[in-house]
């Protein structure tokens, strides 16, 4: 990986197609991304329109030439998933994947930021891209909570919230010039989310459930305490 | 309220304002949307192509064309909020102004879901309109969150929540052609968001806390019993 490089680091990929991003980021950085032209970037990349358009539909696919292929991973991992997979836990560490994409080259990922931050256009594309990642961890869940009360509602919410927490962490990140330590800051919030919904089968807020490690009892401040010792000893099994 | 005018219906607009989107909509649903240009739509009208633009910048905002005020009706309802405001259920009353918007007219709600499902570049469009919105409510909760622990975390994470609960009932209320009781099917939603918000304050899964009415303990299942009566009586002052 290098830091250095305004082209994305991981994996194979063709030369000529990473040689039209770096081509295209060196000049949207002097020139701003609006001034910039399809022939601009080909022209300095030293190839033809048609090698540009081969790899990118438009202009704006080159600003985040990586998204299809973490999509496709995301989805590919999801698929391998079993029963055993708590399903909140899966989708953070599928969510997890899209945070990958964007340390392993923190320049590149700092830049877009900021050319992303200035050009309407692109923040648009960013927001159909962040609803394609919402929409697989959705599917997921849905097929995971199919069987549940309210599984679609329940799966659309917590996919909403896994997206929200791992772009609060990882817009953080970016703000701060990629400096820091981003898995860290994305696991943190993750882990709120986690605390929230793993393992918890239903929005079933007056009950107590024992599901693996953790109890949770739910209480009005005004229950008599002896009902609440009793609803917990029913739980923990020492009653 | 009218069911069958295809104009949205509620309070004061420009008559010409109204004209513009029947015909429009007059057009998009018998040629299509891309096959309708802004001169079609003002020779439908009997305006001139600067009263068109006088009122929408484009031709998708036409689509749309209630949401900039929703928007300000939002941030107004919120702006109006004091402390004795519990957030949440501040955000989801927040978000019920979406719903009411969709609701007044469901004929319009309902052509329009469909002619955003077949066009990519209005899904793009609706996108950045949820954005905004979610925005709207997220910069609300922040505010209210400044002084706990993981504020804007959480503000970011609830916002999130609080719109996918309310679209995923919006979406069902409109894929249902508009039939059926859309605020009903919007209060059981935003109620699992509120039965896993409201009122709490922060994620501290560790820790026991006393915040309105409810007390949420979360414990390790082999903990000392003692232990946690211990926690829950300190909460509820009675130790």
């Amino acid at each position: 990986m290098s830091s250095t490089s305004a082209a994305p680091g991981r994996g194979e990929k063709p030369p000529m197609r990473d040689a039209l991003v770096a081509a295209a980021f060196r000049l949207f950085l002097e020139r701003g991304y609006e001034q910039t032209t399809v022939d601009d970037i080909v022209a300095l990349a030293g190839v033809g329109r048609r090698s540009f358009f081969r790899y990118f539909p438009s202009k704006e696919d080159v600003v985040f030439p990586d998204h299809e292929r973490c999509l496709a991973d995301m989805e590919a991992f999801l698929a391998a998933s079993d029963d055993g997979h708590e399903p909140v836990r899966r989708v953070c560490d599928a969510a997890r994947l899209v945070l990958g994409l964007y340390a392993e080259n923190p320049t590149f990922s700092v830049q877009r930021y900021r050319l992303t931050k200035r050009v309407p256009g692109l923040r648009a594309y960013e927001l159909s891209v962040v609803w394609r990642y919402e929409r697989a961890l959705a599917e997921y869940l849905r097929a995971r909570f199919a069987d549940r009360r309210e599984g679609t509602l329940r799966a659309d919410v917590i996919a909403a919230a896994v997206v929200a927490a791992h772009n609060n962490a990882l817009r953080s990140w970016l703000r701060s010039d990629g400096k820091g330590d981003a898995g860290a800051e994305v696991d943190r919030a993750l882990g709120y989310v986690l605390s929230t919904y793993a393992g918890t089968p239903g929005p079933a807020p007056a009950a107590a459930e024992a599901d693996g490690d953790v109890v949770v009892v739910v209480s009005r401040r005004d229950a008599p305490l002896w009902r609440v010792v009793q609803e917990l000893e029913g739980v923990l099994g020492r009653g």
